[in-house]
């Protein structure tokens, strides 16, 4: 928090913003979730599962904010499927890739990004495995990934709350950064000379980038320093699914040092 | 091919047969698919996408046989949706279990198999990263794994064709006889004391087994000698999708010896 008492930059950008009666609904039944702010449409009619959510709002002592359905469809930013509810969802994890840079300690760190992935259910599939795997951080771009929505938050079963996803404008912007901060990229292609399962170490600061499912990893990106790896691949499989090849890459940078 | 001509059983295990108009079509112009008998409804009306199934066959020289639609049904073993059009395909990786425990080398053999797993997306790609890593066998049960139908070959991005798919009646089935042949069982379950990712050797002879999405690995299964190992977890994730813990264990039991 500021000092005017107002949550800043890096505290906002802690904030996920979830949308629709059940989904809110089971978000504030869920202990492990830090709900803080639920927000109406003053047009709901109260009655069945919106007195539930209300409820549910009390127990928990919630901050319950009235809103014009038109203010509300801003704040979920999806007026079409919110239902005139929607609840602001603390991510401890989460957090500015400017601010990660800024507090990072001197252990090894590995951060996964994913460029071009525009598929929900990949990205939170990936969103699972990273989180799981232990990495100390996945790349989210607020342009060039897919929105963290109800598809990604599905996929990733509810585990985006709790993973370390580091925001930043796009996925190329994050790399610069990383890489201007003495990261190693380490892009995963089919040509890669070197085995992701190769057993050597990775440089102390590693970036992994996997591509996006039709047009792989961009050109932009390929023209940074860094090293090629590749998944080996046998029986004549030429590619992977990119939830499949984001859990190995994550799996693989957690456990070698 | 026994003496008479016909396909043995082994050989016919081999075969998946496919259906409905478009699959068909666009297996019989892959050249990588063996396509050996095409099978038509005599109530199939000329024109269209079946002139094109049948030049596609001509082309190939493929037999060609007609059926009554009831026939035709029984062959594609879904009448609903086979649009009068069935086709057998050749998986030389494909076979039973019994062969492959006859025929198996000294070499380290690395045997999978899902227990319980009934969703098709999950089959087809553990079926995939299973191909991929270069496992010795998937164990694929006639009982207790969807069928290799259109929804596990499309999640397989058609690498069902050449994956090292090893046939047997259930899964319990296959276990009991990879035991008694020697084979060290290792279940994947969240309370295993070894990770997967310590880096020690796995037996020779070694069957992974993986639970379904709900139950987990039977209690029959359970009570077959072997060890547990689990997948680190962090974060306080609870699970991965079984798709991804498939291809986890299918690449460390590929890459260690």
């Amino acid at each position: 928090m500021s000092q005017q008492g107002k949550p800043d930059r890096q505290e906002r950008r802690r904030f996920l913003t979830i949308y629709g009666r059940k989904a809110v609904l089971e978000a504030l039944q869920d202990e492990d979730m830090d709900c803080r702010i639920l927000h109406m449409a003053n047009s709901n009619r109260g009655g069945g599962i919106i007195r539930d959510i209300q409820r549910a709002a009390q127990e928990r002592g919630l901050d319950c904010r009235e809103h014009s359905r038109e203010e509300l469809a801003r704040i979920s930013r999806n007026g079409r499927q919110d239902q005139g509810v929607a609840l602001d969802v603390y991510c401890a994890a989460m957090g500015e890739l400017d601010a990660y840079l800024r507090d990072m300690s001197d252990a090894p760190q590995r951060i996964l990004a994913l460029d071009g992935v525009t598929n929900p259910q990949n990205m939170g599939m990936v969103i699972r495995s990273a989180a799981a795997a232990g990495i100390q951080g996945l790349i989210y771009a607020d342009r060039g990934n897919p929105a963290l929505g109800p598809l990604v938050i599905k996929a990733s079963a509810g585990t985006v709350f709790r993973a370390p996803l580091l925001r930043c404008q796009t996925v190329m912007d994050g790399a610069r950064q990383l890489s201007d901060a003495g990261f190693t990229l380490y892009r995963l292609q089919a040509d890669g000379r070197r085995s992701l399962f190769d057993g050597q170490d990775f440089a102390q600061r590693a970036l992994f980038v996997l591509g996006g499912e039709s047009d792989g990893i961009s050109e932009a990106l390929r023209g940074l320093p860094g090293e090629n790896l590749s998944i080996p691949m046998r029986n004549g499989v030429e590619s992977l699914n990119v939830a499949v090849s984001g859990a190995l890459v994550a799996y693989i940078a957690a456990t070698v040092e």
